[in-house]
């Protein structure tokens, strides 16, 4: 066994490097085990979980007695705790990544050239993957089970006030890899709290490849901003959803609505409304009365102000908050193309709508609206990789390069080239 | 017309932050163009270049008499040269470019999910691309052309050696894309050879999305180094043949004879050469007649010099080494096992080849050997866009992350999420 937890960190840059070399070496064999294998090792891990019910229940009773006394805040407290509801939705999740198919090994696009050779790309594992998370102790299985499924080794740094369940929930997973004959070191969590970890985990380029942060914007920035290893990530869901004058006004509201209200914190929930100046006289009063009855401050421009009394003023900071709360921002354009303006210039390029009969417009939202997400009659709610089909998320990327949007399996994933001949050399 | 030649270039970081803000603004335009306009755009750059002989030739004179002046080397001196052949080459390359299918809009995978709504992956422009290159100026329409071609604004950054030549044909590219009804800005060439403008513009996160290094690895690793922009590059090309016990001893001599001796200095070019014990006898004393002839320098391990009397000892250097040149190393294995382990530990994760008559270990080596192109049976010398059927190529890549292997118009594409709903809501 080459993990230890006897290993010391008190030397950080030390331990980090260990772990990375591990990871490195760990994903060399992760590259070529077959998909069964990789579903023996999840189904073996969510087993060793389901026995260790009373031991993650007291490591997580510590977790957050300790908590309580270092006076974290109700909702903190409650993401972290693991409820025995919470412990049985984190194993099925595990078990549904074991049944996805995997991305591994696909050959696309495999074609004759005319020298005689056979060229395609073959979906293989990124290699190390890096994963910084909060408070919730069930990332770690999830990021696990993803990474694993994926073929990737990852190392996994939780959140300080989580250590006692983390660590509970990687001892299961190594016990699991173990049962199934897989390296331990494929999923290795960082057994110090100490920030200085994230530091180095963060610029490890000779053994990360990839680093993915899920938490507030504060420290994902920080991160992006201080790593040497790519970064998949988003950092502000500034959504919108644009009622053009050509949208059907039933669907509008709704629509309207549900990305607003369905839930207030996620970051595809929509922040801004942009309403077509002709559509507004249909349109606001009715959303007004529903935002004002479920409690939504509104905040309007002059236009938005004369259709919705109550509406306050807003101001040039509104047009690129973030509110993740019950308030909204609304403007009235007068055209199409000022609203795809507006969407391109105070958006997050995260996921935007538009709700429109025209298929003319629709077709060009899609094609002038440059978001990881862009929806025709849909609700920005829809932007996640489980309602897209994805079958799991590992987080949601704003990037260009790499994957956009939704993470699942395949953002895990790289492709390279194949080539096939028979003694075939260049002329 | 936005762009001006007279725009100042004594306020660097203001230069380049201005070349930003207009391709950014040249690029929301160029997303939403339909492929005719490109191609028609590309057809007139390629009249004016046409029209414009003379005014090229007087410009690469001019380059030309200012590096003998400077005392330039006769290859960089070669490098630098439009001769006729070479713009009737760049300008047949622009043609086929324009020729190429339009890899935009293409929406892949558009599937109903249980909620009703319809998701898939729409191919899109990446937006602004940099790209720095040295000497030779027939990039500076190869990289616009695949930029223009794939949606993007570029912004051009040449060696100061070929300034006229670059300016000129940058004028021309205005030209043609006003003659066209394109923004002039969507090509834009920087007008200083002050190198501070490199160091501006691969920290333009604002708005240039990606930045492409061409020429030698100092230029690369120094670009890599300070970028803040993502960077798609590849350093080395230290590529391998490795002859596996089960090879076809006619196809070994074939493919190691080409992957060394076709070209010496591209990236492609085979650098060591691994052979299985069992295969030694068979191949090594026919390779070392022929690398002998062509004048070869061979470096090998103990086992290799009992088959190749006149070959040096090759040192631990000579595995990490990238030749570029009639040099090469070879090393004899043991095993499968050790080759793999020896192409993963010392090489570049370029280009590797296997040569095997064994589908169980070729098999293994597409799925172990973690390289950007893997081969079985073919040279290394195929690994480039026009082998491998992608019409063009803008370089190679050794990233994990986007693009991986010859990356052609679609690398310079990425993808977003398009949903269609008819009022969809998420429950």
């Amino acid at each position: 066994m080459s993990h230890s937890a006897t290993d010391s960190v008190d030397d950080i840059p030390l331990y980090m490097q260990r772990l990375g070399a591990r990871a490195r070496a760990a994903s060399t064999a992760l590259r070529a085990l077959d998909s069964g294998r990789k579903n023996a090792a999840l189904t073996a891990i969510v087993a060793r979980l389901d026995a260790a019910r009373p031991a993650l229940a007291s490591a997580n009773a510590a977790d957050l007695e300790r908590g309580r006394a270092r006076g974290l805040s109700e909702p903190l407290l409650d993401r972290l705790a693991l409820t025995p509801a919470r412990i049985d939705a984190m194993l099925a999740g595990a078990s549904q990544v074991a049944a996805l198919p995997d991305p591994v090994g696909e050959i696309d696009g495999l074609r004759y050239q005319p020298s005689g050779i056979q060229v395609g790309q073959m979906r293989v594992p990124l290699g190390v993957v890096g994963i910084i998370y909060e408070s919730r102790p069930n990332v770690t299985l999830e990021a696990a089970s993803l990474c694993l499924k994926s073929g990737n080794a990852c190392i996994l740094r939780g959140g300080s006030e989580a250590a006692a369940s983390n660590a509970a929930i990687a001892a299961c997973i190594r016990d699991g890899l173990r049962d199934a004959g897989v390296s331990e070191d494929a999923v290795q969590v960082v057994e110090t709290t100490d920030r200085a970890a994230v530091g180095e985990l963060i610029r490890l380029t000779a053994s990360v490849d990839v680093i993915i942060p899920r938490g507030g914007k504060s420290l994902i920035a920080r991160i992006a901003e201080e790593a040497t290893v790519p970064v998949i990530k988003h950092l502000d869901g500034v959504c919108h959803v644009y009622i053009d004058a050509a949208a059907d006004s039933d669907k509008a509201v709704a629509i309207a609505d549900n990305a607003k209200t369905q839930r207030y914190s996620p970051c595809n929930a929509m922040e801004t409304l942009l309403v077509h100046v002709e559509a507004a006289p249909q349109v606001l009063p009715r959303l007004a009365a529903i935002y004002r009855d479920k409690g939504v401050e509104m905040r309007g421009c002059p236009q938005t102000r004369e259709w919705i009394a109550d509406a306050v003023a807003a101001d040039e900071t509104d047009w690129d908050a973030e509110y993740l709360a019950p308030i909204i921002a609304i403007r009235v354009v007068e055209d199409f193309e000022q609203a795809v303006d507006h969407i391109n210039r105070h958006g997050s390029q995260h996921t935007d709508a538009i709700v429109t009969e025209s298929v003319t417009l629709a077709r060009r939202f899609l094609a002038e609206v440059d978001s990881s997400s862009v929806l025709v009659n849909a609700s920005t709610r829809f932007a996640d990789g489980f309602e897209y089909g994805l079958g799991a998320e590992i987080g949601i990327s704003t990037n260009k390069l790499h994957a956009r949007g939704p993470v699942g399996l395949e953002g895990l994933t790289t492709r390279k080239y194949v080539v096939f001949g028979d003694g075939h050399v260049r002329q």
